[in-house]
């Protein structure tokens, strides 16, 4: 940082002797006798103005800064926003303590993204290359425990309708065709929005546009798989109820697998939970014990076990 | 681009006259009279030699160009990699025919790491704020075919064990839990490994170090979650055979996930196909099936069924 007096030549001459260890110096903050951020040239102003000519003469005084309590990942995304190669960072007296660049951001935006796909596979903040086994295993215990009590609260519910199992033994073989679909719908409405809050591309008060628009997808997608799967269940078992059952269950289980997937990161996000969290192995489990508690109710209501 | 013969102060002032426009001219590359790239110079460098000087004596010669068929994504790496803020782009004869600039790249890898995200959850590509719901569904429709064979897959199956169904109903209590914990591993194993790949913090050469470290934490995790498992079966149905051939199966499913999750995309990556693919409903579908399957081999066997 120069202060307000300095000449372009001097700039210049500054620059040469003192600044050559400077990583990469696109902007030349100005400052005042007390530190205070008042203005900002670029090295091409620099150039191209008389010599003589102060900082405070062509300085732009009108300068983005960013304070010391803001989040990296906010800083990032201005910095790519208004394609700027640099942001001074203030703190509150408005003095210049240091500058985000260009490649910081990279970094940021790599890391984050990084960081993001972890969290939704559950994988916490694991990285391959860095961790042991035991050190792996230790993070990603605690993101399975969300699956087992699932798990746990499914064979439950499953365990409640044995006697129908007892008397229609096949009733479980669509246990994993309607948890898998369900599962995986879930998992392409929560990315889209998880996706979407990162980027920017959605935004928070878009929320019941945005649940509607995936409640619509998961029908029409539940309309057609459970028009498939239904007549794969007629096809094999040659009982028009329980192909009905089946195909019933599994568009009840795709919409609203569709709507938790969407709702909850938005849910989460306002308030200012992680919505990548949201997207993980808690999403997942639990579509997993809704879809089969419907198609058990389903199942057993429409063939009166 | 400026030839070798031009001086500091004369491409000072081309830069003042006919480049005011040039959105962040950070290098001057330099070419020869056919246009070939033959050096590069910085604006700083401009600015701190003598104004008489030419190009010729102070351009760095060296100079790092990609060609025109360069995959966008190494070219970002590449930027990343060296900390600089452009890489000229050259076609065959070494011609000068543009630059990627830094603002380029952050925008490459913000892309990059949405496709792949969308991708591994077998969402496409598609992006929640431009679509409608038609064409929102027509792209996310053909992901889910492939957990809809599975689920098909899975249902024959199970099928094929009824009789076993019949006899003992609260065996299907637990395909939930044993397809839950085997998927939710081997989306963890399949999204490390992906990114992993994707930003360059994992080599292709590592594979095995990769799965044998995968298929350890699968076993360990396994172990874990096998003895909470069979437990919980123990308590509720009281039936010691019951329990271990839950909490074996567990085991299998989840160390078979952590390998086929790390496995398949390196295979994929290493056939030149894209492992985020890989990583989406394939992986999960696969691993749903060959649970479900180990799971009634085991139960069946150690049940004398």
């Amino acid at each position: 940082a120069l202060t307000e007096d300095t000449t372009a030549k001097k700039a210049i001459e500054s620059l040469q002797n003192e600044h050559l260890d400077v990583e990469m110096p696109f902007y030349l903050y100005v400052v005042d006798q007390y530190g205070k951020l008042v203005g900002v040239s670029s090295l091409r102003q620099l150039v191209v103005v008389p010599s003589e000519t102060t900082l405070r003469d062509f300085m732009t005084t009108d300068v983005f800064a960013v304070q010391t309590d803001v989040d990296q990942e906010e800083v990032a995304k201005i910095v790519a926003r208004y394609d700027i190669l640099a942001v001074p960072v203030v703190d509150e007296t408005n003095k210049l303590v240091g500058i985000v660049t260009v490649d910081d951001v990279i970094d940021i935006f790599r890391r984050e993204a990084t960081e993001d796909i972890l969290k939704m596979a559950g994988a916490g903040e694991e990285f391959v290359e860095t961790k042991s086994v035991l050190k792996s295993t230790r993070i990603r215990l605690p993101w399975l425990f969300a699956s087992c009590l699932g798990g746990i609260v499914a064979f439950l519910i499953i365990g409640h309708f044995e006697g129908s199992l007892i008397k229609l033994g096949y009733l479980a073989a669509f246990i994993p065709v309607i948890m898998g679909m369900g599962g995986n719908i879930g998992t392409q409405s929560s990315t889209i929005v998880v996706r979407g809050l990162a980027t920017g591309r959605l935004q928070l008060r878009d929320i019941w546009s945005v649940v509607s628009k995936e409640l619509a997808i998961g029908l029409i997608l539940g309309l057609v798989y459970g028009v498939i799967i239904g007549m794969a269940a007629q096809f094999r078992y040659s009982r028009g109820a329980l192909a009905v059952s089946v195909g019933v269950a599994l568009i009840c289980s795709m919409t609203v697998a569709a709507l938790v997937g969407s709702l909850v990161p938005m849910v989460f996000a306002r308030f200012n939970i992680d919505p990548a969290v949201a997207s993980g192995p808690f999403v997942t489990t639990a579509i997993d014990i809704i879809s089969v508690f419907f198609y058990f109710q389903i199942a057993t209501t429409l063939l009166g076990l």
